[in-house]
């Protein structure tokens, strides 16, 4: 299909699809003359891939091109193409080491990974943003004087790992490898609103099923 | 004890207690002479609760207010007050009704409740913020080209419920309403950083266990 075609099937405006050309966003089109390019289907998935990081996931554009640089570098392995976009999202800052709080919750970790078997997660505690992110909202939560240790913390990473388990699986369902990997993007963009609106109003249902509606 | 002890168990400034004392936020203390109070636990659980809502939740002083006088209506109903929190919330704004992948994302939204049994929910969709913001993140899938629909969605949603089945027995196992009541409100502001950090853990994990560390 032409610019303009592009242009109407993803209702991106041909000026926007230009300004991702430039910026490398959208690889180019196949050249049929000095001033028409050709674009194919997956001109189409990766606009949409683009559209979803900047306008739902906000991130800023020099994001957008080092994610992508991640998802088309195939020498890279598949958990790190695959991590990619997770890697990529605005993290939380790194906790205070000296701090008392963010000591404990350190331990409190280490013990539920332990117990949850997590051998994987377990040698990646010095890498990765999530476990960086669960010690930090644990330590928040100690500050405050709740104590949720590893024995609390374990039910919910059970689920947490079965939702995971359910992301995985729809992943190996798309069929290619470079549909999978633009998958993985988007879930890691778009599946947390929808996980935090089901979770609230699962709340809501259950709430209702043990005290009705007063 | 005395407002300086409340200040030093709390970690509290004596200022910041005062000024929750102006505006509402604590009850005031037991006065037994015209200038000393003497506070109970009470006072130091809420004060944590005030806390977990100003710092963690960011909730400006006037929700707060609101969100409290809620908790402490013994008049409302107990689904009422347990959900105080969560109403107040921020909310994501209205959806556009006349947009058709706003009216696609009820339908489907429907045909999953219906699916899931959640007959409360039903009944909830004209007012739930929840209901709000779950037709409002199918709809950005649908308008990305995402036809996330009821089947796709159901497993996460029956996941998500077992996690509200959790919170709740979490909630039951508190030794007074008044604590039931301030940890449903806790809950809402302090479990999504948790959830998020250790879902993605999940994912890093579940990632690793079926490609390797690559």
């Amino acid at each position: 299909m032409r610019l303009a075609e592009l242009s109407r099937h993803s209702g991106v405006s041909t000026a926007t699809i230009k300004y991702y050309l430039r910026e490398g966003l959208l690889p180019p089109g196949r050249q049929i003359n000095a001033t028409t390019a050709e674009y194919g289907e997956e001109h189409l998935r990766r606009l949409r891939l683009v559209r979803a990081m900047i306008q739902v996931g906000r991130l800023p554009v020099s994001t957008v091109r080092e994610v992508l640089g991640h998802v088309d570098d195939e020498s890279l392995g598949r958990s790190i193409r695959l991590g990619a976009a997770l890697w990529a999202l605005p993290q939380v800052p790194e906790p205070d080491e000296d701090d008392e709080y963010v000591r404990a919750a350190h331990r409190e970790v280490a013990a539920l990974l332990d117990r949850l078997g997590w051998e994987n997660a377990k040698l990646l505690t010095t890498i990765s943003p999530a476990y960086r992110s669960l010690v930090v909202a644990v330590a928040a939560l100690r500050r405050l004087g709740y104590d949720w240790g590893a024995e609390r913390l374990a039910p919910y990473a059970e689920l947490m790992h079965r939702t995971a388990v359910l992301d995985l699986d729809n992943l190996e369902a798309q069929p290619s490898e470079a549909e999978r990997v633009e998958t993985a993007v988007l879930a890691a963009i778009l599946n947390e609103p929808l996980l935090r609106a089901l979770h609230r109003l699962a709340q809501e249902e259950e709430t209702a099923r043990r005290y009705g509606f007063e």
